[in-house]
């Protein structure tokens, strides 16, 4: 992923970058690196539990939601727990689950959403102790709504935590997100600066909960895991909501520029909340892998839900202009390839 | 530890902060931070292995020694596996020793070293997964010579893995360190840039071992959990070993400065192979905690060992001009309120 492509597309990066007094906070930092950081994260933790009407005890800061799903995982999965998550859905959480030794139970996306009621039931037949569901969704950038997710919440089963992965949020439609209620045990949610915050290369992501269930995170976490400038970055960013705001209006442009473009070319993109366009090639899966070879090709980099049926499409991120430009002339030459 | 004290000299950070290369690094790499960081973290382990004369798969980059003893200790400890390591030595290894179900066995430090044969004895006796031994050692910053860590190394019982922890190597004497051995499975060594490189507040350390011991770490670390600057800052500290050699003189310069200081007002200062001091108060552990509070009352932040008969001691982390200045107006002061 280091080489430089001329349209980097295909980790659903941020491309507008973080907000400039984020980037300033940052290189700030870098001269007081010789200090440890706060191993509480006290001014970031507690800015974004007032960012959430939360108190700060609902609220653990890590390193990125990788992170953060790492320790959840250790603190809920033990040898041969069940784990349910959807077919094509977050490869990292799954690495965790097995990891720590929990057996995964996969259920299919419907009509390339994840499923519910699925998830649901095939957690009260396994008794799971974890369930992940994004909202909205990666790889096909798909949404339930606020109710939907909630009837969800309200239904699941005894002994079942959710893993509610919102990394990408903020890029969502504001009714898509149940109101947070951190009195319930049953319920984690995961935010991060990587995505509409544009810090991927920052590493930090938070995990909001029932106290009791964020005071486990105290018994596994590397607690000076979070530097220094990774507080400050992050502080920063989150304090500058005004230039999220514009970051996430341009993706929702970008994000309607960019499904005309594929659409223009004979794919068919799927509707998204995210930073990223699924689109349906109309082949199959060896279709789709040849079209990322052949974007790549021509310094495109975008990449491919990994099963099927959702492996027929294409994930590229939202190009700002400059991006859309490369990729709207090695598109037609790409396709030509095939 | 975010409280402003006049002189901070209770985490053994390096005051002098760290090479300017790295600094103007990180800043640049802040305006970059919307792109993910390298998941094999390819430059900076390379560099990181030409500067030991190793191949970059004897190396694995993790979130600090913190990180990767985590990481190790998972690889390595199942539920009741036995732990060797010195009452008193580094605290975070022992939480993740006994986080991942270890069962840990201390051995006495030995005139304020730790003790390489009892360590050995008690693995023997015990069957120990890991044995933890770190030199220099931390928190007393003594030192044993590489021939006896040699001798350690060679006497390791069948089944047993040394965790060398050299985080204060760079600035001992050039001939404590045996030379690196990545054809040995039972040693892996864990470095950082906290220490003499100045860069705590960053979270970058490495470990060195057999590729196939290395190679463990990808079954279990954080894939993105090394950010952008983490590695621009560190690649850029370690090309700049000009500046890391005048750190390390100044270090000792300054570090001989310590010991006089605290000598002078009646305090016994042990040789120090680090960037900090233990000295001896001659009275016992409360007195040693009441000297802490009051040198902290005076604004100058110091620790001191958790356990007897090393917390008839403080431990006082090399100052700069500046906070040596601090210091020397604090310290009668402090000694006279108690």
């Amino acid at each position: 992923m280091e080489r430089r492509f001329a349209a980097r597309l295909g980790a659903n990066e941020c491309l507008y970058g973080p907000s400039p007094h984020a980037v300033q906070a940052m290189a700030d930092a870098a001269a007081d690196a010789w200090m440890y950081g706060d191993p509480t994260c006290h001014d970031l933790r507690h800015a974004i539990a007032t960012h959430h009407g939360v108190t700060p005890d609902c609220i653990v800061v890590g390193e990125g939601i990788d992170g953060l799903q790492g320790y959840l995982v250790r603190l809920f999965v033990a040898q041969g727990d069940a784990v349910v998550t959807s077919d094509g859905a977050y490869p990292t959480f799954n690495y965790h689950a097995v990891g720590y030794g929990g057996t995964l139970h996969k259920v299919a996306y419907t009509d390339d959403h994840e499923d519910p009621d699925a998830l649901l039931t095939k957690a009260a037949e396994t008794g799971a102790k974890l369930i992940y569901f994004a909202n909205p969704d990666n790889p096909m950038g798909t949404w339930h709504d606020a109710k939907t997710v909630q009837r969800m919440i309200d239904a699941l089963p005894d002994g079942a935590t959710l893993v509610l992965d919102e990394a990408y949020i903020d890029t969502a439609p504001p009714d898509i997100a149940p109101a947070i209620d951190t009195t319930n045990r049953q319920v984690i949610r995961m935010r991060t600066f990587s995505k509409a915050y544009g810090l991927a290369g920052l590493r930090v992501g938070y995990a909001i909960g029932h106290p009791d269930v964020i005071r486990g995170f105290e018994k596994v976490r590397n607690h000076f895991g979070m530097g220094r400038i990774q507080q400050a970055g992050a502080l920063a960013a989150l304090q500058d909501q005004t230039y999220l705001r514009a970051a996430t209006d341009r993706n929702a442009t970008d994000r309607a520029a960019l499904g005309e473009l594929l659409a223009a070319h004979g794919l068919k993109p799927l509707a998204s909340a995210t930073n990223f366009v699924a689109a349906d090639t109309g082949q199959n899966a060896d279709y789709a892998k040849r079209l990322v070879a052949a974007l790549g090709a021509q310094g495109v980099f975008v990449r491919m839900p990994g099963v099927a049926p959702l492996n027929r499409c294409i994930r590229v991120s939202v190009p700002d202009e400059a991006a859309r430009d490369v990729l709207e002339r090695a598109l037609p030459r790409a396709l030509r390839t095939l």
